[in-house]
């Protein structure tokens, strides 16, 4: 079987989740451009393999239609938002993915970039590398209200993360009001409305995925009601945070910061460069070694259960077809 | 009695230290210059005043000297390499510190540039701010042995703080070889000898006061020994890792990247500056808005008891002398 490995970087540190593939029989090909695929390189390439190993290039239904010979989607990573699921399921291509292996990257990458938006640390480092000194003031986790939007696998590993430092008041929104949040003796863990968040907390972060109810799930309206000095985090995905409403509220002086690790369009060269106050990283939230690692080996073992006929161990489940953006 | 406050800022954010004096008697007068003091500066203004309510400008035996009516230093912070505790001892002047305010906010803040330098954030941001996309491998807390130098209030802070990311060794190096650590149930927290950081730890954190034991303590020949890579973090003092040293093996890639707070000289503006892998802050260790209030406060009352009779609550210990730097 021929398999396509289009996520870039693949087996850099560890070469086994291919010696796998090869072991099991496949034809191996790694991305022959070493850049995120365009649609129309994919296009190109698609037609003869049987079997995709994703990343977060866009799989469209156009894509989709020309992969006459494709059976297999699996997606090194946990957002679903680059593949239409609707148009895999018409064409009799499953689709598998990696859900829990980016969280610990990602929940930790987190806390580290509140810490330096709260201490002001992206200002103090390109302005010391400027020669000028200025010292900020700034505050710790357990001085401010915190916003977590979306507590699943990431949201819910920060939420655990944060109540090491004495927070106090963690306000948390997500999609399912049942669910369960973390206790913790001396910090106030409260499910609330996004509207309170957004009212209330000096510092938000988010951990929701990218469908078509979380497109612009915080835009300049949403940005108004928040405090002067307001802190936002993204390491979820391009596109939940409205990028030119994010840029205008930063330039305004009315959110005080952000760092954003995420782009509508990646590789990101947009206007939040311009800014020093938004500290940016360039999607690398689940690039620890040790969860790139597991993400790509998961999602190398499924290819192999499905060439070998056995069942998949983390299909795509039905409700991420259900809450996929459809396209106008 | 007249009292002079050098550090800068002071009661920024909350006027009471200030009150409090003045409702004691004090005729308060705010550091006149807006910057921190040379030594010719407090020289020249020193001889007025009772009280010294310092910063980490240099007190001098010569200033001391000059100070002929001065009585109490009482230091807003922890560190006293700034000051000539000797000649303090000898012209009869007393010295309080605060020594427990500033831990929390400097600890916290040491975690976050552990995560941003293990995640190669500061060069992400410098890079994407030029509109450059290179997506970093990092590793988490959990895939490192952290070296801690000093596990007093701060470092035992952080160690404590670390095994909340599920970390797996922590290999702490104190003077005081009795000292206890915190025990973990899944973390390795081991006292070791100062080589074997050196030798093992992927990333090292200081955290000793400047004294005439720690000068230099970090060297070229320190460095040398270390795993090619290893990450250098410094919230302590200037002048314990020696940065001509550390400039060097930077630039060479032995020393994989630092974060550096603290400087030989402060404001700093000297070659590190021209590292992207150094990130950069100017000595804002301390500075959260609630570790900077209890240090302002805390400062003030010892101040304020003194001037009423009472016995001082943080009187710098007798060991401190002992451990004065002697000048040659």
């Amino acid at each position: 079987m021929r398999v396509l490995i289009s996520t870039i970087p693949f087996a850099d540190n560890d070469r086994q989740p291919i010696e796998l593939l090869e072991q099991a029989g496949a034809d191996v090909v790694l991305n022959p451009l070493g850049r995120k695929l365009k649609e129309s390189d994919l296009l190109e390439i698609i037609p003869e393999f049987e079997v995709l190993i994703a990343g977060t290039e866009s799989i469209t239904e156009q894509v989709l239609e020309n992969a006459t010979r494709l059976k297999l989607i699996s997606r090194v990573g946990i957002g679903l938002d680059s593949v239409d699921l609707l148009a895999a399921r018409r064409h009799g291509i499953k689709v598998c993915y990696t859900p829990d292996a980016p969280s610990p990257a990602v929940a930790e990458l987190t806390i580290g970039l509140m810490i330096c938006l709260l201490r002001t640390v992206q200002i103090a480092n390109l302005r010391m590398h400027k020669g000028e000194w200025n010292r900020f003031f700034g505050r710790r986790l357990s001085e401010v209200t915190i916003g977590i939007i979306g507590a699943g696998r990431i949201g819910n590993r920060v939420i655990r993360h944060l109540a090491g430092f004495e927070c106090r008041r963690i306000l948390v929104n997500d999609i399912n009001p049942l669910l369960t949040l973390p206790l913790h003796p001396t910090c106030s863990i409260e499910s609330v409305s996004k509207d309170t968040i957004y009212r209330e907390a000096h510092i938000i972060s988010i951990h929701v995925p990218l469908t078509r109810h979380t497109r612009n799930l915080v835009t300049a309206e949403d940005m108004s009601i928040m405090q002067h000095g307001t802190l936002l985090i993204n390491t979820a995905r391009g596109g939940i945070i409205n990028e030119q409403d994010l840029f205008e509220a930063l330039q305004s002086g009315h959110i005080g910061g952000a760092a954003i690790d995420v782009f509508e369009t990646e590789p990101y060269d947009g206007n939040l460069g311009n800014l020093d106050q938004c500290l940016l990283t360039a999607h690398m939230g689940s690039m620890s070694v040790d969860c790139r690692n597991r993400m790509e080996f998961e999602a190398a073992k499924d290819a192999v259960r499905f060439m070998s006929g056995a069942a998949l161990e983390s299909v795509v489940p039905d409700e991420e077809y259900d809450n996929q953006e459809v396209e106008s």
